[in-house]
């Protein structure tokens, strides 16, 4: 499952699990994409953060992974990388790609277009009421489901940090609390940790403490 | 926040959440409707589960309550009663009554319905595209809002279960298990809880584990 995951939300968490399920998979691998330091006029948050909240989000489902192979690939992510390195490291395995389904027409202008449907079984999955324009798209190779809790955004998570509101249930507890304790999608934060991401470590939580909601709050829900 | 919570799931918690947020509301009390043995011709799961799975998934929020009290009154629910009752133990209170918006239009059809806007604001929530039929409802003391999350629906969850497909994400962790391990919305074991039910207590461990899910894969994501 490829995305930015920038927060991870439980619309994505909900649309792996159905996938798994009704394509009876045995495994989620969540491959949060690299730098792509401008994206859609915004800047991304650093891969770290992101790589990290996803672990945090599907820490409690074995069936669920997260891969650093695009975070860690240097230069732009292309997916047709991904699918190669994983179609080597899992020789036997049939790979389904799955990723908003926005995203997929974007898929035809990569590299490597052509080879990529040979590779794996594309999934897109969309929110109610999103239509899927299919021009250019295969006939064959390519699925689409509607999954109702990707009504949830990331662009609308980090919104309402910014304007200082609850993510509560939107997003695992647990990415709620990573969140607040790195101070994430705060105007004011953002260039301490861009600082730390290119140590290619966590946040200096020493220097973002003092963003950071106080313990108790951060523990419960606000 | 009234509501049959037949499961309670994520967006009745993000709407919670948000309209706290929102109208700057010190707590929400969530209301467990009593019992309705047939609702859109359907059976009503008992009350004791509705409130208990209400109580574990609000059980982290100290803003976050759940009220005992439309289950423990005899006879058909009715929200005049709650608000009078909620008037009376919380003298100074503004009140606010949070529920589905298409609930709304019902609410004039019950019983003392013009006492109703003197006692509480009334707020609606809605999904993402879905309209409100405002005939008949009062130019003020009444606020919609959308909340996307709330495209998660109950009746999606109860079909998932029913399907054996997983509820992971839809609902908070501590509901998908209890939900196994009493076997909700199993048709075979419906009678089972009912019978438990009637008792005033959970439902019988003993008789319902055979269809409940084994303890490892009720811990983890499936």
């Amino acid at each position: 499952m490829g995305g930015t995951f920038d927060p991870v939300h439980h619309g994505h968490l909900v649309s792996a699990s159905e996938v798994m399920e009704s394509f009876s998979l045995d495994e989620v691998i969540f491959v949060p994409t690299g730098e792509q330091p401008f994206k859609e006029h915004r800047r991304v948050t650093p891969a770290e953060h992101r790589y990290l909240m996803t672990v945090v989000a599907t820490a409690s489902n074995p069936r669920f992974t997260v891969s650093r192979m695009e975070i860690d690939r240097p230069g732009k992510s292309y997916t047709i990388d991904t699918l190669r390195e994983l179609k080597r490291q899992l020789p036997g395995a049939d790979l389904f790609f799955i990723t908003g389904a926005d995203v997929l027409p974007q898929i035809l202008t990569w590299k490597d277009a052509d080879e990529l449907w040979s590779l794996a079984h594309f999934i897109g999955v969309t929110r109610p009421g999103h239509t899927l324009d299919r021009t250019g798209l295969p006939e064959t190779g390519l699925s689409l489901l509607e999954v109702p809790a990707m009504a949830i955004s990331s662009t609308d998570c980090r919104a309402r940090v910014v304007d200082g509101k609850p993510v509560w249930y939107l997003v695992p507890d647990g990415v709620v609390q990573y969140i607040a304790k790195h101070g994430l999608y705060r105007p004011e934060t953002a260039r301490v940790d861009d600082v730390a991401e290119r140590r290619g470590r966590a946040a200096n939580e020493g220097t973002t403490a003092r963003t950071a909601l106080p313990p108790r709050a951060v523990g419960a829900g606000q």
